[in-house]
Formats: structure tokens, C-alpha cells, sequence
């Protein structure tokens, strides 16, 4: 997909830019990359996974793009994506992704079915389970398919979604994983989610030694019954140093590193630093244009909420500390200019309160280095919630 | 497009549902529209307009839909749209729609360009300025294509936005407007915005009473250098009256009476009785599973952040007073069960918080009447935010 030709796609139209084009002849609003920083995020986290002993499969439910997912296998060492949803999940195995997580349930009859038909495609596919009644159904399916499913026996450490919490009920669904025809039991998932956004770092501790004390515990009832599970997989952007060093946790999960956004941003390390000035640097952006500035203190741009979420708080303009986007409608964002600096036309980079949904309202991704469109890349499983 | 073949679309991956299946096989979480409700809104607004000598200019931002705004224009004798982007208008005008108004500002010189390109495809096309500098350059890009451009100066009548506030600054708009080449000064576009969702109609009404003042005010100083507007446009779902009964506005612009969403249900009518309880039908739902129940007394659905927008609110579980959507996180919500009534599988009707961006990140409407799926609508303008 990365070789696409977008070369006769209209700009504006179907496309928001094409590549040789300068930054600020795009189109807006617009998800941009700098792939520089891109580049050095992958690089970094891949560092810190090998150093550690950890395989990194990456979340690819964050950007949706295959062409980020290879960047990261390329330059991050990583061993495969994670994604939360089936039609992801055939996306990536599509578009040539090998080993695919589905880090989340597959409860309806007809996604059960399109699940044990993807390994035909040449992949391994993980799936997650938390109700021994699924695995029987996802037995079914790969009966009826002559294929085999890994499953991973989901454990709610702390997120409060899905998954048992006992180390009893691991076991039992374990167990019949490991009974099932066409079923592998392949390891554990456990996700700290809840726990990711929280500023301090001795909180963020506290509940990931809760999460793998739990973990512990489920592991060493598994290894009583001879199933020591080959994989054990979690962590995220706030918390991958506590798992990597945990000693039970030997796959990482991370997705928001490589593009940050404002809310993990404002998390800080354990020396008390925003993560985002010097842990992880800021490599997505909605570029915004400035489309009307009738009143002389306020610049109204055209990123509103059709170019991103706002669940977890407004964007933040990027590198600027004289002007503040105020305000967030449908089409539109309020600008505070208070001096008046800002032209129409003017384009401002805005990091985005939360990068997962914002991907997931944009079609492209524009990378730029040094000022210029390098690439547009289709932000492929797009949409894809089913 | 309403007559596109997708019957040879693969289930869940391309589309998620084919004519003739049952509502409860809906792959999801999906966007269903409830046929029957959307078309007794449609009428239902049709005849008001029509009964109170109004136009209605149906706001497609709101459905981004062709097929849709055709609905309108059948059984609710709509004029044709407005929409916020060029993209939008584009995919209007590729459509078949004749009357297509931006209401709003475009200021971009490629995006300029488009918008003059467009009447060439025989469409009128009107656009909103709230600087002569803009008139300038739209008046040079008609120039160019040998087109016409309609053009409404947009007062800022309260929404805090776009607009200039002065009659003084109307009338020097307007008749930069009417000296331009290519350009025609047709009307006045005011909107107000920020006043739509407030609960009290009398707050309402006093908001609208100021914006009716101001918009009076602009028109009588337009008339007096003897360029009274053709059109007065503007009024939503929570104001339609008032300006109906203004002797100013003849033209409407509603876009959520034909869906409703949940933060209108809430705003109650001159009888202080909710909206979504008499004046309109919630048409518009998600379609949501339960996908895991591993807790007694929480079901875990498929929709989450990916699905809808919950800028204004969580989305409302329809029709049951039994289960309550609580939280929502990227790709699941939890739904409070304390009675357990819940099981895998099932399906709920969420009313999405907010229409507009909800629409906006789905690629399908399923069309269901009498439980069974009639007709699948794409989401044509989703993501023509440039």
C-alpha cells in the first residue's frame, strides 16, 4: 500500500496533498507526520525493547496504517501488531503483517468465522478470551476451516473491561484452550489501561505492581497445572518500563509513543518531566489553517470536531505559547490571539488531545521532512470498528 | 449513488450488513437509521416549512449523505443543502444536488479555486464572507473560470465564530460583493449557534430575540443603499421557529430534527416538555454488542470512541431503563447490568450524545423498518473535511 499511486488523485478532493508539495500548501485540515520524529520515536522504543529482552508488538489500533506498522518492524525490530478489532486485523494481514493480535474479544457468530479464515492468508492470528463458552465457538470455526487460532486468556488487571480476575478462572479457560481442537493456548493478556493517563509516575508504579503481582499469581497457577504461557503481553506508553522489568512480561504493546499526544504528554517520567520534552517527541499533528479573524483578539482555524476527539481535552498548538486553541465545534476551532498575531491563511500545528480516535477521523497520513510532503500514506483500516 | 451495487461487498469487511438481513445480524457497532422516524421527520419539518413560507436549506454537514439530503428534497421539499467544507459541496454537487450553500468561509487559494470550478458542473453554489479582502479573491477566481458565485455576508449574530458583527460591516461586504465581478450579493447567513442546545426555550428564545434585533438591524441599513437581500438564511433545530415567526428570515437550515441525537432530546420545548418526547423521532442510532460479560454487573459493548463522539455527552441506551451506558474508552463502553439482564451477543440502540461528528467517523448507514435491514446509504462527504 506504501506504493500506491496517488500521483492522479485530486488534491483537495481525494487527497490533502501530494508529495514535493511544501508544508504549507496543504490542504487543511490535515493529519500530518514529521517523519523525522517518527523516525526516532520507532528507533528509540525499538532500543529500549531489545535491550530488554522484550519482544515489542505494536499497537496498530492507534494509527491504523500499515505502512507505520512496517516502519516499526523495519526500524523498531517489532515482531508484529496488536489491534482490538477483526476487520483491523485483516486489514494489517493484508497488507503483509504476519503475526496479528486481536487484543480483544470475538463474541459474534459471523466475526468468529472471519477470524479462523485470516490465518489462510499466511499469518499467525492471536485472539483474546475471557468465557470458556467462546473458546468452544472459536474451536468450532477453525474446525470448519482447517486452520488453528493462538488464544490469549485475557486478565483484567486494573483496566475494568474485559477479562477474568481470578487466577482459578486463567486457568480454567486455559485449560480448555489447551483441550480445544484447533485452538492454541498461547499466553496472557494484561493491560493496564486505566492506569496510562495518570501524571505521577509513583502512581502509575503502584497500580502496575498491583497489575503484576495479579499477573504473577495467575502465571505460577498456570505453571501448576503445566502451562506455562509461552507470551505474556501488555504495557503502554505510560507504563512499558514497569512491565519490561518485571520479570513475568516478556511482550510490550505500546502504540501513542510513536505519534504522543497532549494528554500522555502531560505524564510525567521519574524524574518529574513531561514525557513529551524529552521521553517522546511530538510526531503527529492536525495541521489548521486560520479561515477567519473578524474579531481582533480570536482566529477562528478549521480543525473542529470532524478532524479529531476531544475526549480527553483540547488540542494544543504546537511550539507556540502566544496564542491557545480556546474552543472546539463542529467545523471550527477558537483561537485566543489576544496580540493579534496570526493572519488568514496562517497555518498552525496542533498535537492532538488524543491521537487514537483523531486517526481514526482522517484518511491520510501527510508525512513531512525539512518542510516538504515526502509521503501520503491511506490510514488503511480506517473506520474499521466491526 | 443510492443505486450503487454493494451486493457483491463482503460482510464486515467492506460493509456491514446487505439488504433483506435481520437488524440483529448487523455487523458492529454500526450506524442504523430507523427509516420510518427519519421519513415522518422529514415530512414533519417539510410541512412547517412549508406552512410558514419558509425555505429550508437542509444542513448536510450533519448526514454528509446524498442520499439523504434527496430525501429531503422528495418528502420534505427541501431547496437543496448547505454544508461547511468545499469537499462537502464537491461530493453535493458530484451527487446531484443543485442549490449548494457553504456556510462558511473560504479563504485557502486552492480551495478557492475548487469553489469557482464548481458551478461548471451545474450546480448554484453560495459561499459566506466576513472580509472584502475574500471577495476580492473569490471575484478573481470566477474571473479565471468564466463562473458565477453567489455570496452571503455572515453576521456573527451570537455563535462567537465566524462573522462580523456591524450592520455598518454588512453593508460594506455586500456592496463590495455587488461591484465584484463574478460574484452576486444574494443574501445574509446568521446562525446562532451557541444558543441551539440550551435546555430553557425561554433562554432560547431571549438569544434569538438579540440575533433577530441585529439581523433586523443589518437588513434595514442593507435596504436603505438598495441592496436588500434575497435570502435571510440560518436556524436550527433548537431556534426554527423563532426565526420562522421572525418577518426577517426566509430560509432555514436545520440538519439534526431529521436524526436527533441525545444532547438535543434534552432541550425542552415551549411546553417544557424534551424534544426527542413529541416535537421529534430519534432516528439515528449505533448499533452496539455485548461482547463480554466477565463482570455480573457490567456488560462490556463494542462501542467506544471509535464509533461516536462523546463531545456532548455519553450516547443513551434507547427504549430501556434497565442498563445505563457509563464510560466510554477507545474501542469499548461499559454498560451498568445490576440486574444481569444482559447476555453476549445482545444488541442495544444507542443514541448517540452528538449527530454530527458520530456520522462522521462511520463509512455506512444501515436503513432498517420493521426490523429488517432495507437499504444501505454510504456516509458520502465522511472525512471531506478540506
Amino acid at each position: 500500500m506504501k506504493d500506491m499511486d496517488i500521483s492522479s488523485l485530486d488534491v483537495g478532493f481525494d487527497v490533502p496533498a501530494q508529495p514535493g508539495m511544501d508544508e504549507s500548501e496543504i490542504q487543511t485540515p490535515a493529519l500530518i507526520l514529521d517523519l523525522d520524529a517518527l523516525e526516532r520515536n520507532i528507533v528509540k522504543m525499538g532500543d529500549y525493547a531489545r535491550t530488554h529482552g522484550m519482544r515489542h508488538r505494536v499497537h496498530g489500533k492507534m494509527h491504523k496504517s500499515v505502512d507505520v506498522a512496517k516502519l516499526q518492524e523495519k526500524l523498531g525490530g517489532a515482531v508484529g501488531v496488536c489491534c482490538q478489532k477483526v476487520s483491523e486485523a485483516e486489514v494489517f494481514v493484508r497488507g503483509g503483517i504476519k503475526d496479528v493480535l486481536v487484543s480483544n474479544q470475538v463474541r459474534d457468530p459471523h466475526k468468529i468465522d472471519r477470524l479462523a479464515r485470516l490465518p489462510k492468508l499466511g499469518a499467525r492470528i492471536i485472539v483474546c478470551v475471557d468465557d470458556v463458552v467462546n473458546v468452544a465457538d472459536l474451536s468450532a470455526a477453525t474446525q470448519q476451516h482447517g486452520t488453528e487460532l493462538d488464544v490469549f486468556v485475557e486478565i483484567d488487571c486494573g483496566a475494568g473491561r474485559c477479562g477474568v480476575t481470578t487466577a482459578d478462572a486463567v486457568v480454567e479457560i486455559a485449560q480448555a484452550a489447551d483441550a480445544a481442537p484447533g485452538l492454541r493456548f498461547a499466553g496472557i493478556q494484561a493491560y493496564q489501561g486505566a492506569m496510562q493517563h495518570m501524571d505521577s509516575y509513583a502512581d502509575r508504579k503502584a497500580k502496575l505492581d498491583q497489575a503484576i503481582a495479579q499477573v504473577s499469581e495467575a502465571v505460577d497457577a498456570l505453571k501448576r497445572v503445566d502451562l506455562e504461557p509461552d507470551l505474556v503481553s501488555g504495557g503502554g506508553t505510560g507504563s512499558y518500563y514497569f512491565e519490561s522489568n518485571s520479570g513475568i512480561y516478556n511482550e510490550l504493546q505500546c502504540g501513542s509513543y510513536a505519534f504522543m499526544d497532549a494528554d500522555y504528554g502531560r505524564i510525567l517520567d521519574a524524574e518529574g518531566k513531561r514525557i513529551d520534552q524529552g521521553e517522546w517527541e511530538n510526531a503527529l499533528f492536525i495541521l489548521t489553517s486560520v479561515m477567519s479573524h473578524a474579531k481582533s483578539d480570536k482566529a477562528i482555524v478549521d480543525a473542529g470536531l470532524k478532524a479529531q476527539s476531544v475526549d480527553s481535552g483540547l488540542p494544543v498548538v504546537f511550539g507556540r505559547d502566544d496564542v491557545e486553541y480556546l474552543k472546539c465545534s463542529d467545523e471550527h476551532g477558537v483561537v485566543g490571539d489576544p496580540d493579534g498575531v496570526l493572519k488568514v491563511n496562517d497555518k498552525l500545528r496542533l498535537v492532538p488531545g488524543h491521537c487514537d480516535p483523531t486517526c481514526n477521523v482522517h484518511d491520510w497520513y501527510v508525512g513531512v521532512r525539512n518542510g516538504k510532503v515526502e509521503t501520503l500514506w491511506p490510514v488503511s483500516a480506517r473506520g474499521k470498528a466491526f
